[in-house]
């Protein structure tokens, strides 16, 4: 028998793993500082590490972006089966590798193995997302029956997950591109928010709730 | 359709972030001690290191504040909206940020460009918490009906973040006083809360509830 | 008194610990990237630290297990006792050892001393969650009246830590099988299920619910 | 007006803060391994530190144990004040600095100041555990109705402030006995505990329920 406790423990667990690596993406960044001469200007000092600068504002910004869908996915979830447990662990493997490829992307930002583990750990952290997704659609228990999870959230997951399927296509096949690819992403998001919309209009028409 | 679990959830995971980034600040202070000669005393350890052990300080007390801000706010608070939850996720950015100027504060203590950027993101953090107090005022479904929040939540707020701005600008023109200028804030609370008192009363009688 | 808030904090601290032991594993390898020189390929370098990403893995593979069985076992938990409680924070020790002999295994890889404090710290760990079990279903106190945990609870953990009671045997005796036993163990579990399921139904038979 | 999330928000973020504090503790022993010769056998790595390892398990328990407290307290607690809040987040100061004087003790063992500066910090928390009961224990508005704070709950929290005091001035004035009167402490718990029995029943007829 599946408890609420038992749902709330799940996803407090995801949130406070997804909390702590987010919060752990400073630390690099700020362990620097001591071993830093200080005759070295600190504006210099931030100069010199802007690739860990963009690392972990890239990173601190996919984790959120990934932690909203996590939390808008779950708001259609009354209650959990073990694969949708699994599926939620897994991503929170995800989330925790993260720091490693944030870490060697500020290191070697052009190195296209680089930017693939960078931009892959986040596309299978996407591609869970949408598995869960899935599963929790196709299951009626799964569902809050008040609150349904609606036939357009595949789509929008879907959305995503090739959206950074396609930065780490651009990412490691274009050495120049790298990790840009990401930003790319976030810029071009209000365009895909209107897309999306009138896609949605279209696709609403057609997949029945 | 917003849940009383996704609020919770939005609060816990910026709660998670802020009580992980005030316990990370006195990692850099514990990890100076293996490093240090035995046959240094450990009086002149402490001494040596007055300024990452003032800093710790500081940004501890700062951290704690905000947080306080932040948990009168939603008091008053019973459901989201995407806005609310975005500005919550960059206050906490604000919150996991603190570590990196804190260490730069106790390397370069007087440098104007390390006390701009450390009380700057104090700054902005209190300025994200005005905002999020002036946007849950604006909404009457974001608040709790039986526990409205007040207009002078909002006088409370902009005053704290003032009292920011003011010392952004006393610690980074007058190279002297730094980020003494936050301990002359927090001596000052006093005084300003008698002088708050006051002025609420003449407000309150401006501002419609 | 125990309150639900009381039995809840303890499963949340206990939690809270969990998550962060669970996300710090990756700290030891992303710390490893800025002293690397830039002119090693970031390729060698994930192949030089391969016994590291394996230790991480397993490590992590483990406390999830480990956790998963916490978890369910809670499911069945309504109150606590002070036994509960301490066994419970014993076995968030067990959990807060395990980067020390993550790290070491990583280090030390082949060594059964390393060896038998890596899997040693993991079996209590598993013997605990067992001692938990045995506790709560001796007492119909500390049991949810609507979700008894049933007498199975206490053979699946008692398997369980069979299980890494094995491994230890053969990881420490067997130089050459070393941590590799849990590897074995993993591998194993679907067979373990199957097993398992048959096991279950002789003993069902003869153990009263 | 204070909420019921109100009450819960404070004690997460307390208990938060006390679980990252003590799953940090095993960090800079985990940091050892990496840069240890790896031709030093692990059983010598290991009792080399033996001094690190202690004061990771006196740590370990000493927050557990003050955690217990504020855990048995808060069982009669129903809503805050705003100086309940104030001196559980001075409290959760207490348990954020443990980690410096912890390392300290692993470092400079014998020395009083060091010594002075562990036992000292943890007195504080005790100290402030012990205030926030008599806080509780003085207002009716703070507890739980059905579950009121007893007279013998000052006491024994009473009773355990001067433990530590105790342990303060034996580890700061005898050089020999340094941070080992923490581990007296803890052996005479038992003797305390039917000593306490029998205070408390010469107590309870004193005291006024």
């Amino acid at each position: 028998m599946q408890t609420t406790r038992g749902l709330d423990r799940l996803i407090f667990f995801t949130d406070a793993i997804a909390a702590i690596a987010i919060t752990l993406l400073i630390l690099p960044l700020a362990e620097l500082v001591p071993v830093t001469p200080t005759n070295v200007l600190p504006g210099d000092f931030l100069l010199d590490h802007l690739s860990e600068l963009l690392a972990f504002l890239l990173s601190f910004a996919v984790i959120a972006r990934l932690w909203i869908s996590h939390h808008a996915l779950f708001e259609h979830v009354s209650t959990y089966s073990p694969a949708l447990r699994n599926l939620s662990l897994l991503w929170a493997f995800t989330i925790v590798v993260l720091p490693l490829p944030t870490a060697m992307v500020a290191h070697w930002s052009t190195d296209s193995i680089v930017v693939g583990f960078y931009i892959g750990t986040m596309f299978v952290s996407s591609l869970l997302l949408t598995s869960m997704t899935i599963l929790t659609h196709r299951s009626a228990a799964l569902q809050e029956p008040a609150n349904p999870l609606p036939s357009r959230a595949i789509i929008a997951s879907t959305l995503s997950t090739t959206e950074f399927l396609l930065a780490f296509i651009l990412g490691t096949v274009f050495q120049e591109i790298n990790y840009w690819a990401l930003f790319a992403l976030f810029l071009s998001a209000p365009v895909f928010l209107i897309l999306r919309r009138h896609d949605r209009q279209i696709l609403m028409r057609m997949v029945p709730r």
